[in-house]
């Protein structure tokens, strides 16, 4: 049982110094008592803690004077902490796992914030931290969560899985505010490929609007690829039914829509005829939706699971086909439902 | 059995000349042999014959020859039709159904398109073509498909539910283009209700546009109103699946996120500080969701289904409350899944 102040009195380590993790970390002090905030560069530290900004992620948003930003994770950890929020890019989520596992007591809420999957193992974050962390209450927050509208206060909500109702009620406790809701699932497989095949949709939905049409085109497309990743999800063990709400569908919206979206302007400019190494090249943060594309597909090939969205942008990304071949391929296609 | 060429063969009415109807009996003329196209006005049949335009709802798309409008009712179904397209508003719906009963021989195919319920009885449009019509063979299509889009040739697919096989049929033998793909469905009930229930939904995203947040909050507006419609069409009779699809989802997309959609902007002329009887005398065509909005509403309240997004969509239209108003009340309420 937790005593009603709990988390209040809590201390909550952030993993992760990008937008959202920065956004996490902003949201989680108004709820609790210190936020120790672990980011990768020495300079990146000093000017958090100078400025009270991020200047590289989210410059505009001023930072609670209860975010501490470190990069020695023995002073994140110093006296341990309750809860460890986890907002890091899905290809290093393995080895930072292994490196933080010695700081972790086992007590600890985890709750995961990354959108994505392990590459070629086609692993779920959840099941990465239950691998490689001696700690079992862990947990997933996804939702039509653009950071940088999250971080300005705008009305948004999110979703927390776990199949542990602490967990649930950990999140809820930490990031519910007035402009932001906390619905309690526990659909943890469905939530967690949801929130990495929306972004194999984003670079779809961007390349699409690459050639101008409206929203008709926009809605047929997020509409037969939420069909495509349930068909997926539900086949590696997600429920249906989780694709109907904001982990689901609300997602797909806020990602595919929004030039905010790294996967979106992945796939405009690969509809503006630019080559896919260059663009991801030339980004600050993480397109995940790239890699993503390129294990989901191969394994659902393999399959034969029916997933003609994907295997469209695979081809994209992949042949260098273009976007009016991909959309071409799509409307005479025969239907199968 | 159904010959191969017998719809390339066939006679179509289309039963209202907005712009719906226009960009429907454009469509079916590319399947169809003869197109009779009835419009209210004499002015407006002369005109189409002439122009080969409907200056008042599509002026920019030229239609087809093979399209002849006429007022007169004994002129559409001279020597009988093989389909007929209803594309009015629902609140003519029956009066209008009456008149043409006597020309009906019960051998047609019905499809219609409208995106409504009577007001008071909340009937269906299937159930009252149904009730008014000597003729068992209905059904209705209903998906994301703004009018001018479609009329333009851009890429876009649409759902055609009904009880009956040779209906679905039917509607992708008259209605399918290389930009235009049919889907079947049997939901009828789902299908209807996505159809209209919608319209509610795009008058509180028009609202909450005109306070000018961004992609997460309508996100969360579209997913948490997308769960309460689908808990009504479910009390109804419809199926949670149907709004997964094209009909449900798709729909809510396109037609809550563009100002080419009439119910958006009666929403934001309201977050603009207008009254709701000063839009809707403006307004050329008919805003299905007031009158929606209000049925559902006293309907829903009376059987403690829960509805608060469309509550709030009452309040706003018939208490003058305000979009922070209603938008507060929704952020602060308590989680009930």
């Amino acid at each position: 049982m937790i005593e009603k102040d709990f988390w209040h009195n809590s201390k909550v380590a952030v993993i992760g110094g990008g937008a959202w993790g920065t956004a996490l970390a902003n949201l989680v002090s108004k709820n609790c008592l210190d936020v120790r905030f672990w980011v990768r560069n020495e300079d990146q530290a000093r000017a958090i803690n100078a400025t009270r900004t991020n200047q590289q992620y989210l410059p505009e948003i001023p930072l609670s004077e209860k975010i501490h930003a470190f990069t020695q994770l023995d002073r994140v950890f110093e006296g341990g902490v309750n809860a460890v929020i986890w907002a890091l890019p899905s290809s290093v989520c393995r080895a930072q796992a292994k490196i933080i596992s010695q700081y972790i007591n086992g007590e600890e809420i985890i709750l995961h914030a990354t959108k994505g999957i392990e590459h070629g193992t086609l692993k779920r974050v959840t099941e990465i931290l239950r691998e490689e962390l001696p700690c079992p209450r862990i947990g997933v927050l996804s939702g039509p969560n653009l950071a940088h509208e999250v971080a300005k206060g705008e009305p948004a909500a999110t979703v927390v899985a776990s199949a542990f109702q602490e967990v649930i009620d950990a999140g809820q406790a930490l990031f519910v505010t007035d402009r932001f809701r906390i619905y309690g699932e526990t659909d943890v497989i469905g939530v967690e490929w949801a929130g990495a095949l929306k972004n194999v949709l984003a670079i779809a939905s961007g390349a699409l609007d690459g050639l101008k049409y409206g929203w008709n085109t926009r809605a047929l497309l997020l509409t037969r690829g939420l069909a495509e990743i349930v068909r997926f999800s539900v086949a590696m063990g997600g429920r249906e039914s989780t694709f109907l709400g904001l982990a689901g569908m609300g997602d797909l919206l806020a990602t595919c829509s929004s030039p905010l979206s790294r996967n979106y302007r992945v796939g405009l400019r690969l509809a503006q005829g630019e080559k896919v190494d260059a663009i991801l090249t030339s980004m600050e943060s993480v397109a995940e939706g790239v890699r993503t594309t390129e294990s989901v597909w191969e394994f659902a090939r393999a399959r034969k699971i029916e997933m003609p969205i994907t295997e469209g942008v695979y081809h994209l990304i992949k042949d260098g086909a273009s976007v009016q071949e991909m959309l071409h391929q799509l409307m005479t296609r025969p239907n199968v439902e």
